[in-house]
């Protein structure tokens, strides 16, 4: 009989009790697959008194500390469900690589910031570092960029790697409501957090982007090379707007390789209703990548929740199991490159423009002359009339390509010339 | 320096060529991912004289039979790109196994017809059977099953799985086309065969699913078990009456658990607008898989063409490049249950129902009649005027679920009723 795989839990929120299930579903299945039994022997959480539903827990080794959980001998993988790019999950994961354990993890914060140095230490100890329940829950991205993808040149990824954002977005679309009111329905229902902004700000999607541009290009993860915008600003008018027009609001992340280096941005986008992206709605998440071999591939799914993630847990567990190994980022750690940033200014894509013209002859002219000055050619308007007694009346545009510096350039100087009543705002468009 | 894996390639048509474009652009890159060298050594063709593009092959050992080519000791690893149950793929790849090599194959008629026995060769001698590129070209669907979805109770695999049809199907619904007049400009355009009768008559759809079914369901691939009606007979009426009801016509392939068995059915199916599977059109597949706990997760990308195929057969060689080991159908080959079929008129779901319905008093109400006595309900019905002078006229109903044999029969009795002038004609509906 082979020898079990002996497995230590760090973490008993939603998705350590998804795994819970999980294993005790379909933990022998696993076994049967892989040919080695799965048995998870230790746990650590922060409460241990707490009832964790039908699962009886009093045979398991209960350890009060995840670094002492880590550096024990009688496991074999650490499985890391506490999240936080600090301590103490950073320091128990670190203590479990160097004592030659693999890790599974959820943490995208960890991930983001620390990845590369994670990623040498594993190589160094040659075990594994494996973290597909950390990008887009129960979607197997991870896998599929760094195992099915591995005969390709990536040329850019795409991603909805965040439910919380989706939801608002959806309905704020369907039901023509507020951001602000479909917040807090979400807040309420569990589909947000108390303190949304990491969510809402961008913050969770430009984590996962991050891994998911190591992945893709081969480089260490740059959190901080990420241009980030949220969702709060966007109004039921854009969606409006956007939807006579032919389009959808999306948070997307989204990395290409340029000539300049690579573009990893994170910001709300117009995506033509129809297309695939467009048409991931709610709480989904979807990755799509292109690649000079695969071309378009995309891959849609449960972005979160217990079970879906707990599914990509045991997936990695298998992968370990079964001997399988291969560096966290598709490549050696040694050799990933440096991250080389493009600057924002010089991307070059459509734009949908929101301005509030004051409603006197010259200001239609003015604006078009701005625009032609940096030769930014126009694609489509939508002039409403003004409202009773209102002098200033909404003008959206939607832009043919143009570079982001001529754009922002050309609103700084509308803005200047006084033909409108509030600050232009402009939201990129993506053609996928 | 790590041994180098050493490639044998049998077969140098569309993929085979392929498949030499991404060695050499990608080769080395996949070496740096797996840790060792991956060489293509020898080679077998119909016609070795045949210029092969760029490629100069004057280095590789030409061998002038492919079980030959399987049988030589210096290569590691057979690629077998010949296609056909029959001699000589299955002699030669059967020859491979036996000698201790591992196979990669995108030969989906070899695994539907001889899958479990490759699969038990494959494990007694401990070698690799990996044929990512035998089910949807480009989309990684193998490695996701067998790997990705390791720790769930798959449900329901549903797959747009044949670019032809869907490609015919698409043009069908935006040009108001009909059947013939596609499939001949399908044919102009290399989308369709010289004899497409495998593609549009779901056969191609069919050995696809029979690979999928096995991998979901830990079951021998029976392919002798799927239900087949192809697209032959879908009208530009009905099209048109399905989109007037919410409803596209795509050829799915389906495969469920249920209790009596499990159900494998290909047929042109409704599905509703704006539904994930819906929205795939022209060329591309999809799969979409809905698991105990993963929940539904769906993956989308080109299902045929050179470079997607050869990409899918690179992710297979660096699997065995970096030593990953996984039974074929996920589970040891002696352990892949018989396969049980659920008949499928124990199936349950709505239909489409079009009648060629006579224009005089009582019919309808005849219709009605045989319809309830089956306990059949009626969801939307679309009748449409007479043309001038025509004794009939199209009768089109959506019915709500309901038995696949209490369908059958009420359309029985309405035609022996005489109120119809054609056959009454019937197309699944699936609610996905």
């Amino acid at each position: 009989m082979t020898k079990s795989l002996r497995l230590g839990l760090a973490g008993l929120g939603t998705v350590g009790t998804g795994v819970l299930d999980a294993l005790q579903k379909h933990g022998r299945a696993l076994s049967l697959r892989t040919g080695r039994p799965v048995e998870l022997v230790a746990i650590t959480a922060r409460n241990a008194d707490k009832p964790r539903g039908a699962h009886d827990l009093s045979r398991l080794q209960w350890v009060n500390d995840a670094v002492r959980l880590a550096a024990m001998p009688d496991i074999d993988v650490f499985i890391e469900l506490i999240g936080g790019e600090g301590d103490p999950a950073r320091s128990a994961v670190e203590t479990a690589l160097k004592s030659g354990k693999h890790v599974v993890t959820a943490n995208k914060a960890l991930l983001a910031h620390h990845g590369a140095a994670l990623a040498r230490l594993a190589d160094e100890k040659s075990v594994g570092l494996y973290f597909e329940a950390a990008v887009a829950g129960g979607i197997p991205i991870v896998k599929a960029m760094r195992e099915s993808l591995a005969g390709n040149g990536v040329k850019r990824v795409t991603g909805i790697l965040n439910g919380t954002c989706n939801y608002i977005l959806t309905k704020m679309t369907s039901e023509g409501r507020d951001f602000a009111e479909v917040l807090q329905e979400a807040q309420k229902l569990g589909y947000a957090e108390a303190d949304p902004s990491f969510d809402v700000g961008g913050h969770d999607t430009a984590h996962k982007l991050a891994i998911l541009t190591s992945l893709a290009f081969g480089t260490e993860p740059s959190l901080e090379s990420v241009y980030i915008e949220g969702i709060e600003n966007i109004t039921r008018e854009d969606i409006r707007n956007a939807h006579d027009l032919g389009y959808k609001i999306k948070l997307l992340g989204v990395a290409v390789q340029t000539e300049d280096g690579i573009e990893q941005r994170v910001h709300p986008t117009l995506v033509k209703k129809g297309s695939p992206m467009a048409e991931v709605d709610g709480v989904f998440n979807a990755v799509a990548v292109n690649a000079d071999f695969t071309g378009d591939l995309m891959l849609e799914g449960r972005g979160a929740g217990a079970h879906p993630t707990a599914a990509s847990v045991l997936s990695d567990i298998g992968d370990i199991a079964q001997g399988n190994r291969l560096p966290a980022f598709g490549i050696p750690a040694a050799q990933l490159k440096p991250y080389r940033r493009a600057a924002l200014k010089a991307h070059e894509g459509g734009y949908y423009v929101a301005l509030e013209l004051f409603d006197r002859p010259g200001s239609v002219a003015g604006i078009a002359n701005r625009l032609a000055e940096q030769k930014i050619s126009i694609e489509s308007i939508v002039q409403r009339a003004p409202q009773s007694e209102q002098a200033t009346a909404p003008f959206i545009l939607i832009t043919h390509d143009t570079l982001e510096s001529s754009m922002r350039k050309a609103l700084e100087n509308i803005e200047a010339d006084g033909h409108v009543a509030k600050t232009p705002r402009m939201i990129r468009i993506e053609r996928i």
